[in-house]
């Protein structure tokens, strides 16, 4: 499963270099699972509302190029890996350009209200585990 | 009732220009006054654990000098009301050679864990108005 | 001069409340006087790179409704004044349902380079100003 | 090279889960780290000043307890490597209890003000590597 979504860089998230600052990433990563989950056809917030609150439990990531102010970046979002327990996401950041600025991988895990590990919604284990391919441009260029 | 805390400005918080983005001193206020509050004997999260959520109303903010990475800046808050609906607080935010970077004002209102208005806990009708005086240089220089 | 633009509320902006934490409608601000300007024909980076610094003097916000996780904002822009130093907006934020969140005004002052006062560039006092209207629906529903 | 400091989680550090939201954590290793380096004797704002950017160019974050709103969370920091061309921390997040609740490291790239490759300043050079521990409890409880 993999799916592409647009973000534009917004000032506040530039630092002192100029360039969006590495955190912010992250919050990119999940905004693209985000979109990823709408377009298979569930919400999030639905997910949460039910009870599943599905949590990062580590995380790396790969920078390698810098990312500037009111780029429009594209995030390529795949789901390497689907376990009753684990799901595993890569994620492609291109440039206005094409060009790959950063990738990285989250492995998330789901507890329930109460912070406590619980089986992933039927909904993830029902879609076959996905190989991840190397690094390739966006599809469509951005916007 | 007025207090005083120091806040460093992070990396993460400048912007492109090289100075703290102007939407983090609303975060720098909110610790401010949650600082005061705990000055004065409470804690902030116990109010939300006893189910008293203090929402901003209504924030104004005049910005007038920046303030650069890695400053000390030293936030100087005060109560400048205290009614059974509303809770009002000035700020002023003084930079590492003593000038005033900016000044705001905040007014909270009370609700319940359904979003519904409730009268302030009554530690705080307990605590008499107390008027805003001009804006002075911090009590001592920041560390 | 006015124009709409959507923004969707993420995960990492909401706060322990569950609701868009206040801080941040002065990023949706933002991001939505920058929109307006790119509808007009213009860019905030290349201001920028034309050694133009548009910075925020001063600024005032009302909350009336909370806004909550995914939810998608209709943000309405309005130029409300434009003079050789000064520019100001009104930002009106709707919900998904057509209510109003939360309204604000900011004054902009520009800067050169090296943080000093300056015109503001042509382009803005080419365009007459604006009078203000009342809150109304946002044009279109969000999609 | 270990040095720790203390910082307090914000209301706007946290999000709808209630707790520390997971991008956050990158912003308290940049501060902690940016303390190391005071307590070596050398700000990271001079260094950029004198023309030595210091950007990451990976990372690794493995959660393994939530932290909460008004905790006093202790990072303690480590350099676990220095060369020429790179210079990698090691973190590790405790509770108010002493727990660990998460645990990164960086690798960090020194580039010029145009964003090229350059040699680390020589100070790092100057301090030979320094093995990494396991995880023990901060040195002293959080004030």
């Amino acid at each position: 499963m993999t799916g592409e979504c647009q973000i534009r860089v917004r000032y506040a998230e530039t630092d002192r270099m100029g360039l969006l600052h590495h955190a912010n990433y992250l919050v990119y990563f999940e905004q693209a699972r985000t979109e990823l989950l709408r377009q298979m056809g569930l919400t999030y917030r639905d997910l949460e509302d039910q009870g599943f609150y599905l949590v990062v439990a580590k995380l790396e990531v790969r920078y390698k190029r810098p990312a500037h102010y009111d780029d429009v970046l594209t995030i390529r979002t795949t789901v390497t890996r689907s376990s009753p327990v684990r799901l595993e996401h890569k994620y492609e950041v291109f440039g206005p350009d094409g060009q790959l600025c950063c990738e990285g991988n989250t492995t998330l895990a789901c507890v329930d209200g109460e912070g406590k590990i619980q089986p992933m919604p039927e909904f993830f284990s029902a879609n076959p585990d996905q190989p991840s391919g190397g690094a390739r441009p966006p599809l469509a260029p951005p916007a």
